[in-house]
């Protein structure tokens, strides 16, 4: 099923490399796409990365990571409102199909009022995404991470609060690691259709090494993707599967290694 | 809201004692109920168990547990249902409100197949309980442990497998722990009603320390235990409510000061 095309290197699989390395390294493995991380770009400003990137041909799946709403006080919300200004303004620099919104939990916050936040949130951002032509993709994480990395931990949820906005701006992203799990998930992601906006693939190790740094390769863990490629196709996206994966492994081996085994495995088991 | 005559020990809290100092324990600091773990019965048989049971005038909450139906030959998945013949008996023997069921994850068998053979494993034991007057309690564990613990991961699903048979015979367990972050929690508890059996205390360390030995006692986490405690007994549960901690340092501690800590918390948090 797995096409060479499809594939997307997400930055964070290979966190050693600066922007143009990481372009380098996608021209050299034959790897279409890339999921850019903001701190990369900020290393270098926005306008010297985007030229990078549009002389290097490689298309650009997603932009890593706004959202994180969530905050004790008006002053902090406000100050994050204000970065996911500027992280649409990079997405729409950048050329990026989406950017990505993980809706971080807070301390001091409890996780209702966090939510609360997090929709609030996604109500500003929206005129000003709309008006830059920038689609916020909702990430929903694991739900072992509600409470420190992110209020919205279901596709349901993350479709619901996607539903209150215009279908081409808010969207979801569905991960193969943060969702395999749901009873549900082939019903949501049949339901969600067209506001599918990225799929991330990478495998769930058995036992977990580690909550956050614990995520495999596909094929060394027990997700069933293929199937969960299959739904997503099904439902009408096209675009690119990134890879992401936090791996305290595989950040400490040589990207050159690293890459050519995501293309091989992508091919095997996506 | 807490009353000291809902609380119950879970034995898995203080995993040192055997039956008759777990016994012991609850009468000296007024615990008036228990929930008891099978290989604690086994150490000394069960008609012993019964009779001293019987004697401490202590209130059996629940057996753990029975259920781990998914395996991947016919051989094995037919010795795991007799071992639940086993469990109902044993309950029926203690007096136990309800046998819990952890429907766990297994070697070699895909998730929905495992899914599957939860669902056959339990159909397969309603009859005998429902013979011999033991209710079944559907535990759904956390999703982080579905790859490794449970098939069953959220009160919707365990409703739904529940509601294929008579509810006085299979009802849920709700956990505090397993489903706290369930953006649907408190319309599913609603849901559940009379099908709740058995309502589980504990917390949520931030960060956390370990998948299964990270549990915290009620405070020392984030969960908003008192809402859902709200909801339980709105839904119309009156039965004990059982604290079930596996964290090791609290196992490492001495019970003597574990139990009055934990009624302590218990009047203070749920």
């Amino acid at each position: 099923m797995a096409e060479q095309s499809r594939i997307s290197l997400n930055q964070i699989t290979t966190p050693v490399l600066c922007l143009e390395e990481a372009l380098d390294g996608c021209a050299r493995h034959r790897i279409p796409s890339i999921g850019i991380w903001r701190h990369k770009v900020h290393e270098i400003g926005l306008a010297a990365s985007a030229r990078m990137v549009k002389d290097s041909g490689i298309h650009v799946s997603s932009l890593c990571r706004g959202g994180m709403f969530p905050a004790p006080t008006k002053t902090a919300r406000q100050a994050r409102l204000e970065d996911n200004y500027r992280a649409v303004d990079e997405a729409a620099a950048l050329g990026a199909d989406s950017l990505v919104l993980v809706l971080g939990a807070a301390d001091g916050v409890t996780l209702s009022d966090g939510r609360q936040m997090a929709e609030d949130g996604i109500a500003a951002l929206v005129p000003y995404a709309l008006e830059r032509g920038v689609r916020l993709g909702l990430e929903p994480l694991h739900p072992m991470f509600a409470a420190d990395r992110s209020v919205l931990v279901t596709l349901d949820q993350s479709l619901q609060l996607a539903a209150a906005h215009n279908s081409n701006t808010v969207g979801v992203i569905v991960d193969v690691f943060h969702v395999w799990w749901d009873p549900r998930v082939f019903l949501l992601i049949a339901q969600a259709g067209k506001r599918i906006f990225g799929f991330h693939v990478s495998d769930w190790l058995v036992p977990l090494p580690d909550t956050l740094m614990g995520r495999g390769m596909m094929g060394d863990g027990v997700i069933e993707i293929k199937p969960l490629r299959a739904a997503v196709d099904a439902a009408g996206y096209i675009g690119p599967i990134e890879v992401e994966i936090f791996n305290q492994k595989l950040w400490d081996s040589p990207p050159d290694t690293v890459l050519p085994l995501m293309v091989e495995r992508f091919l095997s088991y996506v």
